[in-house]
């Protein structure tokens, strides 16, 4: 058995220009993985009608799932609702039920539910709404395309909402060990291994600290057996 | 006149399965702003050689350039720099002038320069060496495809080899001003703004901070004088 296959696209100018540092592909990047989905790719791109379409349908068709992040909001730069719709060739307008949710958000709050604000319930057809608890303006899961908000706290909220609901495969375990010395003096045993293990994916990950160069070694795979077998071999490759 | 566009290839397992936060693009992002070279796009993809291919040719062709990290080092799961060579349909294997660079960097360090590190040396035909003056093994750069490291001390040092050769555009300026406001009361006056001023590109990032929401609104664009006066709408129209 495989396992389900995702990618996210990460939407915003803030991004690309380097004013803000993305945390959402990194926090779903944890979840996917430890459910069993194997996030296969992420995309950056602005906020640009044109990008995101061609993103949106480039990745909806190559992978199981697609998240989204990004330019839900109420502000003229928010296009990714009706980006998505476009993508997927269906009408998008204000719906009841989104609707009818940042009215009793709004009323309760005493907060005028105006033009822009209306715009959240803007949801394409057929959509299923993502719940979000923080500020109620919904997500939605269009096909198999969940669009949700970029701002961290309201992203990992609605991902906790989605997940739950999705189908997962053999949690990706894994372990891993740090090795003080130069990556190219593990490399040679390490590919050994590597080849006889095929059913692991092993990465070495060099750092450098303290003007010191080592690597951390890591084991993945869904057999605990195979990933402790491969381990200890390498530990006695190296005399550790 | 257009600036010049570029995309981030982001290769690595290690990303994809949150095990490490990439900070490589939010590097590269600062530094082509600041040179007025247009990030349009970030992909990241794992090890896999049919993904790499892809991707360096689909942004090879749509953008002036493709900077990628990761991948180029001396262990089995370093295959960047032959999955590029087949991305352009060149040859590639061990250079001279590669490998007298490390030959001269091991001769001096006392270390030996074995396969493993000699694998580093594999430089596709045609490309030209980009100098690593942190660890001596080079990155390089193949048509408009710079291929670097993915260690950021060694990647942020062949940046700022690479950068000073190429062609710049008018950098980007930025201004930007925070509004303890909900996004929702800011949406209307700046939406009318972003008509008024579509030179600029102005974005609204919606932030929440100790309960309560606000938004850090940002002006980008070429003209400083346009910058400021858009600001100055906002100011008064928010009363500010």
């Amino acid at each position: 058995m495989t396992n389900p296959t995702a990618a996210m696209l990460v939407i915003g100018d803030e991004i690309l220009s380097g004013r803000t540092r993305d945390s959402n592909m990194h926090h779903l990047a944890g979840e996917l993985t430890a459910r069993g989905i194997d996030l296969k790719e992420a995309r950056m791109v602005s906020d640009d009608r044109a990008a995101i379409m061609a993103a949106v349908q480039a990745l909806s068709q190559a992978y199981d799932h697609v998240f989204t992040s990004g330019g839900i909001g109420p502000t003229h730069d928010d296009i990714t609702a009706d980006s998505v719709a476009a993508a997927f060739d269906v009408p998008i307008d204000v719906r009841a039920d989104a609707r009818a949710l940042l009215e009793a958000h709004y009323a309760r709050t005493g907060t005028e539910l105006n033009a822009a604000r209306l715009r959240m319930a803007r949801i394409p057809e057929g959509a299923v709404l993502i719940d979000n608890p923080v500020s109620t303006a919904p997500g939605f899961t269009l096909g198999n395309v969940h669009v949700m908000a970029g701002v961290p706290a309201i992203f990992e909220a609605m991902v906790a909402s989605v997940l739950p609901s999705l189908t997962g495969g053999a949690a990706l375990l894994s372990d891993s060990i740090r090795v003080d010395r130069p990556e190219g003096e593990i490399a040679g045993p390490l590919g050994l291994i590597a080849g006889r293990y095929d059913d692991l994916s092993i990465g070495c990950y060099p750092f450098q600290l303290d003007g010191a160069f080592g690597a951390n070694v890591v084991f993945r795979g869904t057999d605990r057996g195979r990933i402790d077998a491969a381990l200890a071999e390498l530990r006695s490759e190296l005399g550790l």
